[in-house]
């Protein structure tokens, strides 16, 4: 891409997925000119095209007028795309990639090295792949190597297991629309043994394309309504922007309930009643979504808060969806996860026979190979093969992804050839997260002007950051929003990629940043000590 | 799952993926009771829920309540999603995986086996999977094998290459959300060669999860719009019907326009044309999608008509789909496949700068990795970027199906070690699938009362058969389409599973079933006869 392109989409980059929404319809627009192109209604052209039969020469486009010729428009596209935002993809990592090209070409900048602490994305931080996942992973793309005495046997036996259930015994084959069978009932097992023996069934399992497949697929299927009883969803104030977007793009109302900061991002049930009460007056609330451990604001709500929820959900007859793909990072001493299922179960018939949740659990940590799953509870059962209907669509989920899921929630056990190595690895992992999640929230604490609650799981900090009214002015006199322009300067001045708090919502005045705490220790000690000088020199200068 | 819920599902399934729309929403519901459950407006509940307060009793669900108290319902659900309808996986599919379930636990059938071509499943029809991709796939899912010596060493070049566009070396991260540069590059290389050095830019590249992914996006940014402005998108009859379940999901309006059978399913432009000013009546007609060669109908599109498609088009202002995974698939002598972007370049700067297209193409074969691709020419940059923020979303397309996809457009090449083997093994699939093509269509042309045209390309046959009216009786009586009841009496008696025509859509009066070639040669023969015999069989029963 020429360099005069690459200024030019990132210019609107930063305006399209940062600023208002009035302002992506306002300003200039080349006029459309239907006139020169619609044919006369009901003229009929027997086959032939205008131009084979001589159409006059200015009704085709000249020089020039092909900007004013085209057919899609940003006035003639779909609004609800226009209305999407995604910040964790935005502009800012737009400007990091082009960074890091800036940098391999040898232009001088602040800094050696940018690090994109925008994102989870465990592999690309530097995390230990899994071995036992990655030969189970080959065997089964090179059904060859089964009969290779270096692998180990277990390995060898889940490759098998997983082979046999691919058509044709090739991961290369569309598997069912709902997943393998075989990983569905893996996962289903799964989910039983968390939960304590509780009943599930492979039925109720959809294999997907990331969690983020599932939680669209949800949302499809509830929004429905025009103007003043269009289905209205709730989502957590901070949120991880798919919610948003998801919604924006199915035109749903998105009410938001926001989380307590004071009180480390939890969640009560009085501003879930206030946002309610308020969104009755102007669309048909139906679904309520819970991200937990959260995202991006890392807290662990405690049991008696999802009873709460459960019970509110019951009460305001909302359909629940909990986000739980964390659930196996928690680090804070004192936290423990409690997944909705197991709640709900425990609440008895009367909650359990009635209230429709769908959850969403488990991160594969292999975030490229797209899998993940829900189940689904209580839901009607014409509702049930309409889902099924529209995943069939789709085909199927990607089959190596499927195959990495029946990994993760069956790992080698006690006893099988590649257990200790597997147990060694994911606790070296897990015990690195929860040293990196207290490491972030201490240096954070240090630095005036930047406070941060604890890490309690997840992967990210949330820590609020003072701006000065300066700086505040400078960013609105630009047109962008204060911690985006925070978090630019830093991209900036030091390289390291965050996300602003706007991208996922905060309360009016606050300002925030999302950073990821994958980095390995030494690179995020290097990183969290970049922020402090940053932000002091910040603070200083708009001071 | 009961043998119980699955017949219900099954009875169910069979209704909600074949039959009349208004039939979704008839019929006898539970009622939903929102007065149990709604709380009067505006009242807080102070954080406590309702239950914990002692909420009397009678305003709990009671034993047998709980379906009416769903908050989802068929009457609640999303209307569009109702409306979407899916063949290829529909009741039929459904019914096959029962009746391999049944075989399995030893009950007795008429057959032995049963045989799905109603998919283009290549791998799971028994189709020899590339040494090569397997390789490079198992290298990069697990890095140590690079130091195995029994791989080749272009494999491994391959794999580095992969691996080193991936964060952290590793598929198991993110990639960028437009695709691997990397991979784009490739694909551009490869567009470039298969047009004849026509220019290609990477940043024009966007990998997808399977084509179904990049149509279902492209479609998502032209919808716009309601009641007589509501965007019309034309579509060929017989059509693959993804375009219309995602039609019916935007909520879009699907112009049929019709192949001609007669002449070996041929596109004119006057059937265009007709369909084009019918539909400019009620609705705004702003694409044109063209499958070619065609699914499920087999034919190739000559060049002629390719550049009058074209003119269309630009004439009519229509934005080109062009639906081209099928390019490697030709077998009729006298038939090559002529890709759009091509022609388009070729027809000069007046249509080559101004007709907005997007074109999807290229097959894996190894259809359970869901990769994809697609170029955009001609769209306006403002909605180009629209594009990329809408594709960011979804984070990534699968890493493995990128890693393949860059191995489909970059084969090894004369003088590496793997070239031979990888010519020999492609040439002995794309020879039989020829032969196939032959067979099936001679076979099926020595059965009174079923014709078909010769299998150009693609996959499938989709062979007109003759349904005696006492038997369109039967079904009409069932409230079935007459070609699945066919079908379905088909499958129960024979155990082959074949897609009826009325998925794909045909003229009024006209019935066929779609068939993929794909089987080995000796299980086709057999399908073929059994074909045959049952339909035989059938004419007699109900002449």
């Amino acid at each position: 891409m020429s360099a005069t392109r690459m200024q030019l989409l990132s210019a609107r980059n930063v305006r399209l997925f940062t600023q208002g929404r009035s302002e992506l319809s306002a300003g200039v627009r080349s006029p459309t000119s239907p006139a020169l192109w619609s044919p006369s209604p009901g003229r009929a052209l027997s086959g032939l095209s205008a131009t084979r039969r001589g159409l006059p020469k200015e009704k085709m486009p000249e020089n020039g007028a092909s900007a004013r010729a085209k057919v899609l428009t940003l006035d003639t596209m779909n609004p609800a795309v226009k209305k999407v935002e995604y910040a964790v993809r935005g502009p800012i990592v737009q400007r990091a990639v082009e960074l890091e090209r800036e940098l391999s070409e040898g232009i001088k900048k602040p800094f050696t090295e940018v690090i994109k602490a925008n994102i989870g994305d465990a592999h690309a931080m530097g995390q230990q792949p899994i071995t036992f996942f990655r030969q189970v992973l080959a065997l089964c793309s090179y059904p060859e190597l089964l009969n290779d005495s270096t692998f180990p046997e277990d390995a060898k036996s889940r490759a098998r297991r997983i082979l046999q259930s691919c058509g044709g015994n090739s991961m290369g084959s569309y598997s069912a629309s709902q997943g393998i069978d075989a990983v569905r009932q893996d996962v289903a097992r799964y989910i039983e043994r968390r939960d304590g023996g509780g009943p599930c069934d492979p039925d109720d399992v959809y294999l997907t394309t990331g969690a983020s497949d599932g939680i669209v697929t949800m949302l499809k299927l509830l929004v429905c309504g025009k103007g003043a009883t269009r289905t209205g969803v709730m989502i957590s104030i901070p949120q991880y922007p798919l919610y948003s977007a998801a919604l924006a793009e199915l035109d749903a109302v998105q009410i938001n309930y926001y989380l307590n900061e004071e009180k480390c991002w939890s969640l009560d049930i009085s501003e879930l009643q206030r946002a309610l009460d308020e969104a009755r007056r102007h669309c048909n609330p139906r679904a309520l979504c819970i991200i937990n451990p959260g995202n991006p604001t890392g807290q662990v709500q405690s049991r008696q808060c999802i009873e709460d929820v459960i019970r509110f959900a019951a009460q305001e007859r909302l359909f629940l969806m909990a986000d739980e793909v964390y659930q196996d990072n928690v680090y804070a001493d004192g936290c423990r996860f409690h997944s909705f299922k197991k709640v709900l179960f425990e609440m008895g018939p009367e909650y359990s026979d009635t209230v429709e949740l769908a959850f969403f659990p488990l991160h594969l940590q292999m975030c490229g190979f797209r899998g993940g799953y829900m189940e689904i509870i209580n839901m009607d059962e014409e509702v049930r093969a309409q889902l099924s209907k529209l995943v069939s669509v789709r085909l199927c989920p990607p089959v190596p992804g499927q195959a990495l899921m029946d990994l993760v929630v069956n790992p080698p056990q006690p006893g099988e050839p590649s257990h200790e190595k597997f147990i060694k690895e994911r606790t070296a992992t897990i015990s690195a997260l929860a040293e990196k999640a207290k490491l972030t929230e201490q240096v954070l604490n240090t630095v005036q002007g930047i406070s941060c609650n604890p890490v309690q799981g997840a992967m990210y900090s949330f820590p609020r950051i003072t701006i000065p009214e300066k700086a505040v002015k400078e960013a609105t006199d630009k047109g962008q929003q204060p911690d985006m322009f925070y978090c630019m300067k830093m991209l900036e001045e030091t390289g390291i990629c965050l996300v602003p708090g706007s991208g996922f919502g905060q309360r009016d005045g606050t300002y925030h940043f999302r950073m990821t705490i994958l980095p390995p220790k030494d690179k995020l000690t290097t990183l969290l000590n970049k922020v402090k000088e940053f932000h002091q020199k910040f603070l200083q200068q708009y001071s």
